[in-house]
């Protein structure tokens, strides 16, 4: 479960969206047929052009850091002030006014990090988008109907590309880890989603026009107005000042921050400009009713997560009773945004991956950790965050021995996530784990890292890594009575002091009747803590006031006998702790994508995707030279061959040249391409096999193109081992431009 | 998208549910964390105990025949009286009335048959029910807080079989037949669904007690009581005649029909004894709001199929406009009913794949179908049903040459459906393809053939194959204006007559403002009869009404030109047809979990499941023989090797008997089995391989258990081939028991 903060609360919600309107973007369905939906407003303009990985290589020149210096050394005044504030106990207030000021400061250091980025090359995000919705890899929902905003559908290319990437996630956690994948409701009803947090703290503050009604995200509409007037040569220079403050500290504000800013500057409408409402809290959960009657209120879920912890019990049983064991879960989440921008990042109904790791909480080693202990990744620890600081390249194996990452199970899957992420092909140099900072975290949580993805949007959260402790199925209990505990044999027999409130039935059950029954489970569950002071109650005032099912029941002392004894016990219960990496994979892909797009060196026209063979939509096409009816038996033959390799795959006959043909399997990332030509005809029949990143080719016998395709797909072989393998072919793609 | 009929409507609705009582069904949250969901009432009672497809064999034998000769003759009576009528252009009342009394009759010789079959085997589904909850394939969800019936959470074994057959199915139809495969949102607006009829028609009829509200499935609640009734001996012959009537033609009866009959027998609550309000239509949507300000109604779509229609021509525009294309959808549906019952077969929440096969309305063959002329299945034509006759044999060249089968298209999936079927374990002899009658499809749709499969519930139906001519498409141009058409070139070109209503853009304009647009818009789409009736109706009145947006419009002679000339063309316009298979995976898996469902001969405790390995949630265990630490190594290679040719696995160490281990595995259907025993130490190292269903075994070399067994999964290969190749091990499975 993603931990409840203050607002946004996502768990998948760290980019900033700056959209504003919501009615009129909501509303849109049968407004107009071909309404597009508006661009997002880009972090990097268009303007600047950033080619991110070379600027990430440039981060470190002495130039860059001398002009970062005194914005480090900013950032590091108030993380400073902020360990001092602890130390001295200062109060909460003082220690929440320092944070907000040094995410401020160090907001202010990453946007100027990402300034100083070479503006010459770029990822031009509208050629990729165009690209994008032009061959069908997603785009808006019900668009012949006006479209929705926040839903998307994928095509046929989009689609595969999902469902290759989730079947590397199931091989890769599922089935290398052994865990229990599980497929829960999405509809779920309320009482589920109180326990764990949802239906009260799951919130976005908005304001409407007092007027029309018309929704607005807060934050959002205050950074709008604060972006425009600072814009204006007469804004005096003491209100930019505040302004800039507030852009600085806005993801940080109250619900009464917020008011408070758009009394102070008289925010109004930016559509009708009418008064404003109060900032008031909205769920973001989407509400149903279950069954006719409509007693039954439910939720559409906002994450996978709860449908693992309500299954404990079955899945600890399932694992024969033994601890550790990781449950896991593929399945769509729902989100009602108020206003949802910036495509996939933001979306009303997505796709995610969870895993619950259950593991004894006096012990979360893992049994696989010195496997990884050298793995090396780039860590962004909240103590560089507050020293102002950049990431650090680390080994895990130092990361937890020197107490940056929490312990090894929170490591190992740290590990596990990044090898994952770059399987399916995120970059490395623009990957980094951030560790939050402490108030970033629920109150429960013991460490958390999000995998965080440089995209044109800036850096978005991909996967968040947490250490929940045993809230989640603390939560459940507490709601339902069902313990959700394992049971942990002890290395060696202890004795402990037993204190039982053991009910008289009898009793209880002639007095209270029907009431009786939830009043009994209460006093068995009871913990020592509580016999206690229910025995110290009962002496005191003659009877005990217990809460049942919202009512005050009077438990007099005839009715329960208060047992004090010594057992010896072999096992102990604990409720697990959770450890709990959680994928957003509409997000993943959308990083893939803008990572693996690319432009042919002098033809700023033709672009491609140079996707990973493994999760590309399709392995290989399939053209023969001309449409000379001699070519067809031979691509009869290589695509049974491809066929029998299990290769997806295409065959363009079309009538257009063979350069401007490979141009199009590269658009939509096609990694190899076969070329049947005049030499094919021959015997022994051969064809060309090209790579598409490199545009090499090599010319090989038909019945070794499954096999050998095949083997890149799978990582068997690389490239540089067919080259190496068979002759270079090099006469076509001179034709093809 | 399913036929709308009556009521029901559903595509997935063709099994019958017994159950009643709905609020306290659905209200069931935190009722009683141990609550059991009732037993479904077994249409096959336990004491009955059908060996289904012993009994599908005896079907033909001349004694059974015998018995239901006069039966069969029944129907047949009113299948000709039907066809007379028909003939006669009688009222469509009487034909309506007829086609109620076939069907009851239909019944009866049905529920004859199945009570027919010998008694003495059986398909004991509590004991099925209980492997599937003991073992996690799936349980209630939610259950810690009560449970909600109608949903459903598939644990590690049942999630691992239905993703396994997912699978199955996207290579069997997405890649074998290069379908375009696409994701769509499940949440929907209202504006679609009103266009594809869900809105309006897409419900159950209901009654509520008057006084508490409490609601019941009003043909539900007709069946309870009437069976009550005729078990009673009090109840006069005469009504019992008349309550079995109802009983047989209650699925066809309209609101009125049910009110009658509940006023008629003065049917009151079976709660409270409360009088029940006259029936009305629930509808079986579950809505929402998207966004925040509550303006843009929407639902979970009870189907994927619209998803596929609104994205028509995205798709087209992929396929490079070219006719015939099919796409294909996996996903989640959603149906809110009033009191779902029998397991997996109806639920709130549920998986389809649906695929639309888009086609040229005059030419509805299929390129691939002489592939599978030959093929022979199981086919209950509509004449066959109204004449009394049972199944037949046939190939479906035959079916489609005698017109049995529309066409050449619905054929071929026809033929697809049933290999898919068999393939991922449906048993041969209960699957049959059942031909809507008339009246049971929506008006527009051509043809439709159900696949049956018949378990402890009767036949349930599992995929939908319809033709439904144009009417999806159709129905959302309507709706938006947006052409849902494709382009077809012409044989050869031809001379048409053009009329056009040519809007006077400036007048029009001038004179509606606003309006002027979608008036403008109304004028461009006008078919030539449209033209032709605007014509006459402005000559005859000097102007035209035109509806728009819900209001009339007058259209002035000046506001518009007619024009008539010819053309020379060389492509028309035509909106597809659709051929449409659509699959309830749920039921799907629950067939073939009873089909798979066995107990070993002479000891009816220990039931396995004998799964088809391709589906089977782990291919194989690996069992040392004892806890002996020397085994270790040994079944450490064997896992490597199984990892490496792909293959899920489980390792059982655990101290049970090797016998007791064998039989937990073949409990979850896991199809092979390895043991390490000290004759594995020597080397060359050797295991046995253990084939669940025969419980036979051979000894190989362990650097070959990978491929043998990737082959048999895929099945490349046969137990019996293993078994020539390798000697056959006899020691072990006699210390099994």
């Amino acid at each position: 479960m993603r931990p409840l903060s203050l607002i946004g609360l996502g768990r998948i919600c760290f980019a900033q969206c700056t959209a504003l309107r919501c009615k009129s973007v909501v509303a849109g369905v049968n407004a107009s047929a071909q309404q597009q939906p508006q661009q997002p407003k880009n972090r990097f303009t268009n303007k600047q052009k950033l080619f991110l990985s070379q600027f990430l290589k440039n981060m470190a020149s002495p130039e860059i850091e001398a002009i970062l210096a005194p914005l480090r050394a900013d950032v590091k005044e108030y993380g400073d002030l902020i360990r001092k504030l602890k130390d001295e106990n200062a109060p909460k207030v003082d220690v929440d006014r320092a944070v907000v000021e040094l995410k401020a400061r160090k907001r202010k250091l990453e946007e100027k990090e990402i300034a100083l980025a070479p503006k010459e090359t770029s990822i031009d995000r509208m050629k990729l988008e165009d690209l994008l919705k032009r061959r069908f890899f997603y785009d808006q929902s019900f668009a012949i109907y006006g479209g929705v905003t926040g839903l998307y559908d994928f095509g046929p290319m989009g689609c595969a590309t999902k469902s290759n990437m989730l079947q590397v996630w199931r091989n890769h956690f599922v089935l290398e880890e052994g865990m229990l994948e599980v497929e829960c409701a999405m509809l779920t009803p309320e009482a589920v989603l109180k326990a764990s947090g949802h239906v009260e703290r799951f919130a976005d503050f908005m304001v409407k026009d007092e007027k029309t009604g018309e929704c607005f995200r807060a934050d959002h509409l205050i950074k709008l107005h604060a972006e425009k007037l600072l814009d204006e040569k007469k804004t005096p220079e003491s209100t930019k000042k505040e302004l800039t403050d507030v852009l600085a500290q806005i993801d940080g504000f109250s619900q009464s921050d917020m008011g408070d800013t758009i009394r102070k500057f008289g925010f109004k409408s930016p559509i009708t400009g009418n008064e404003l409402t109060e900032p008031m809290a909205f769920n973001l959960m989407f509400p149903t009713q279950i069954g006719p009657t409509g007693d039954l209120k439910g939720f559409l879920r906002p994450e996978t997560a709860q449908g693992i912890f309500v299954n404990f019990k079955r899945l600890l049983e399932f694992n024969q009773g033994r601890l550790p064991f990781a449950a896991a879960q593929i399945g769509a989440g729902f989100r009602n945004e108020i206003s949802p921008r910036q495509g996939l990042i933001r979306v009303r109904e997505f796709t995610m991956c969870e895993i619950e790791h259950f593991v004894d909480p006096e012990d979360k080693d893992h049994p696989k950790f010195d496997r990884v202990r050298d793995y090396e990744l780039t860590l962004f620890s909240a103590c560089n965050q507050m020293d102002g600081k950049p990431t650090e390249k680390m080994t895990i194996g130092k990361a937890v021995d020197q107490g940056i990452v929490a312990n090894q199970t929170l490591g190992y899957y740290i590990v596990r996530v990044h090898q994952f992420l770059i399987k399916v092909g995120v970059e490395r140099s623009k990957l980094r784990f951030r560790q939050h900072l402490g108030n970033e975290m629920a109150h429960y949580a013991k460490d958390c890292w999000d995998a965080e993805c440089l995209t044109s949007y800036g850096w978005i959260e991909c996967v968040g890594n947490a250490d929940r402790a045993c809230y989640d199925l603390e939560q459940h209990y507490k709601a339902t009575g069902v313990k959700l505990a394992a049971e942990k044999v002890l290395k060696e027999p202890k004795t402990v002091d037993v204190i039982e409130a053991v009910p008289n039935k009898a009793a209880i059950g002639k007095s209270l009747k029907k009431e009786g029954k939830p009043l009994i489970a209460y006093l068995e569950s009871l913990s020592i803590s509580g016999v206690d002071s229910l025995e110290k109650e009962l002496k005191d005032k003659g009877k005990a006031a217990i809460p049942i099912e919202g009512k005050q029941v009077d438990l007099l002392p005839e009715m329960v006998e208060i047992k004090r004894c010594q057992k010896q016990v072999h096992v102990e219960e604990i409720v697990p702790s959770v450890i709990e990496p959680s994928f957003g994979i509409g997000r993943i892909m959308y990083a893939v994508l803008e990572h693996s797009f690319r432009m042919r060196e002098g033809d700023e026209q033709r672009t491609y995707l140079a996707l990973p063979a493994l999760i590309a939509p399709i392995k290989c096409s399939v053209l023969p030279l001309s449409n000379n009816p001699d070519f067809a038996p031979i691509v009869r033959m290589v695509t049974e061959e491809l066929r029998d390799a299990d290769l997806s795959h295409k065959v363009d006959d079309s009538s257009g040249s063979i350069g401007r043909r490979y141009a199009r399997t590269d658009e939509i990332g096609i990694p190899f391409g076969v070329t049947v030509d005049f030499d094919s005809l021959k015997e022994p029949h051969t064809v060309t096999l090209r790579h598409a990143v490199s545009m090499e080719q090599v010319r090989l016998p038909i019945n070794e193109v499954g096999q050998t395709v095949k083997n890149m797909v799978t990582n068997r072989c690389s490239w540089a081992d067919v080259l190496n393998k068979y002759p270079k072919f090099e006469q076509q793609e001179a034709s093809a431009k």
